[in-house]
């Protein structure tokens, strides 16, 4: 029963984003998750066999949805992208970092 | 697909915690938590079927576990309890309010 905090031990801004698992067991996977001005690929969409539940707790960012829609992201912000729907990350505030924590569950 | 704030439209303070469930699918339930000042009763254990990670957002609170242990918790700290862990809230700040997601699991 380790005590943690969210916005503590940020990594070293690097090329990736960089993902930790919080906890893992059963059908349920949390996971934060620290952007440093990264954006998925051109062209590339998410299309997750998971749901996740995601808020932005630092930064900004902006989703966008395969049907168009977009999201610009501010502290406490979520949502909740079910699976397969297809969506991309594009783009990530980098400084202050941009803090997501993510509820991945089938 | 909605999207929402975890820092907009608190409710009122009143004598209960207010507790919105933001998901809930599978085995898997998450929750927004306001508290403005609520303790767990004299005496009072929570002694849950659930493993439960939650982190404090905002405000502050002090957890204290059947084994003595107490935690200070400041934004950002999350723990993870697991099912049967006996626990209670010792004490919630009142202003600003306390706010907690939750995310119950089995």
């Amino acid at each position: 029963m380790p005590t943690a905090n969210l916005f503590a031990a940020l990594p070293a801004a690097g090329p990736d984003e960089v993902i930790e698992t919080l906890v893992a067991r059963g059908g349920v996977r949390i996971e934060r998750i620290v952007s440093t001005g990264q954006a998925s690929p051109p062209g590339f969409w998410y299309d997750q066999d998971e749901d996740e539940f995601v808020v932005l707790l630092a930064g900004a960012a902006t989703l966008r949805f395969e049907d168009g829609r977009e999201l610009a992201l501010r502290p406490g912000d979520f949502v909740d992208i079910p699976a397969h729907c297809r969506h991309r990350v594009d783009a990530t505030q980098a400084e202050p970092p941009t803090i997501w924590l993510a509820v991945f569950s089938r």
